[in-house]
């Protein structure tokens, strides 16, 4: 890690820390360590909230979900005063999380602060688990939220792993104002896949209010999915058995199971 | 979960617990109690020796690489006998491991052992957080074992993600009898978003032989990589800043980073 020129005497560090899906058990013992290391816990309040009893002793910076940004400016604020302050991010902040905009914020203000990354278990491994066992082949992952990607680049990306028959993972699927784009996929998917093609999404993997669906483009009801869902989409060969999600390890007939 | 039908009065469980990159405090809380709860653990030895402490009390079946059916049916023999089995797997077993080969050997035996998953932070996770923030955008994941599906479907693959500009990540990169496809993949990168394509890779994550690079394609020597060895290739907006691969978050400049 690099050193630190900060103006104070003790060298500050910023941790962005994963959280997981949210229950405590999912929490790495890594990640756990340094949230306990930590002077400072900046963060999201509902990620925040999950984590209350570990971090109850520490001092406290809840943020609302709009000021990411702001949210990492003055985690950088913090440690530029010699701070050690753990940044949280629910899932794994590698995945679409804050991980990045450490990075580029730390570029931004030339800042010299030592940067940790804690990773976590993510939506697309939790939900996966919740679904049976939908990622045993090659997947995409696409982020449905066009705030600062434009939707055609979006839109080619779906018609791209539908085409090449990816797993889809679906991230950011609804929100309230982004109403159509997850329609607009599953009619892509139906055209490309056929309307038998598998889905499966889970609400609040691991937390009090979990829903998992598994069935098929044809029954499924965007009207179930929010912020809090991951929506995943089987290829050509997913099937549904007990309930489960099953992409089989390969198109080659090649393996005996017993 | 189904009920329980087995010959045995007490009935079995095959849990299908997921290890991590290998260091012990990347193993989650609820996949360590689930080692704690089981009678056998089972798994390849090196997967076991990452663990050996944890389960020194335990009855252990080891096995080799090549007998992953083998080794599920005889976890599914230990369970029907009312066990409670943990089979266990390297990183998450969710993402191109051991949960989908345990439901479909389940089904092919009309088993009714209960089934457990517990995800990991995988391979794509920690790799990510070792090289900085590669998965900040869409990225396509795709293993270039050509053991059970063909080569053909494969290379379209790469070629779709290359084409609509997915972040690439490799699993099962190279082995000594696969030494061609990755320098093939390198090729389509190059054509497709050119030699200035940032590429990292890591060998062994979390473990006492860890290696990390981060380059570009022009600069990277396939050589390096191995099967312990996971290749992530940036989008054609990823950069590298203080030796980390970092992928914006999005296409529009419309955030402001401070």
């Amino acid at each position: 890690m690099a050193e630190n020129y900060g103006g104070s005497g003790r060298s500050g560090i910023l941790s962005v820390v994963g959280t997981g899906p949210g229950a405590a058990d999912y929490l790495s013992p890594a990640a756990l360590q340094e949230l306990m290391r930590a002077d400072v816990i900046i963060g999201y309040r509902t990620y925040l909230d999950l984590i209350a009893d570990i971090i109850k002793d520490k001092e406290i910076v809840a943020s609302s979900m709009m000021q990411e940004v702001d949210r990492v400016n003055k985690a950088f604020d913090l440690a530029e005063q010699g701070k050690h302050v753990a940044l949280v991010s629910g899932g794994d902040p590698g995945i679409y999380a804050m991980a990045g905009l450490v990075y580029e914020v730390s570029q931004r203000r030339s800042d010299s602060t030592e940067i940790r990354v804690f990773a976590g278990i993510a939506a697309l491994n939790s939900c996966a688990e919740r679904l049976g066992a939908p990622l045993m082949h090659d997947f995409a992952t696409v982020s449905l939220s066009d705030l600062l990607t434009p939707w055609e680049i979006i839109e080619k990306r779906i018609r791209a792993a539908v085409e090449a028959d990816f797993v889809l993972v679906l991230y950011n699927p609804r929100s309230k104002k982004r109403d159509w784009q997850l329609g607009k996929v599953l009619e892509i998917v139906a055209e490309g896949r056929g309307r038998e093609t598998v889905v499966g999404m889970v609400h609040a993997a691991t937390r009090e209010d979990e829903k998992v669906i598994v069935t098929t483009v044809e029954q499924f009801d965007p009207q179930e999915v929010d912020m809090q869902t991951l929506v995943i989409i089987g290829n050509s060969t997913t099937y549904i058995h007990n309930q489960k999600m099953i992409t089989p390890r390969g198109y080659r007939d090649k393996y005996q199971l017993a």
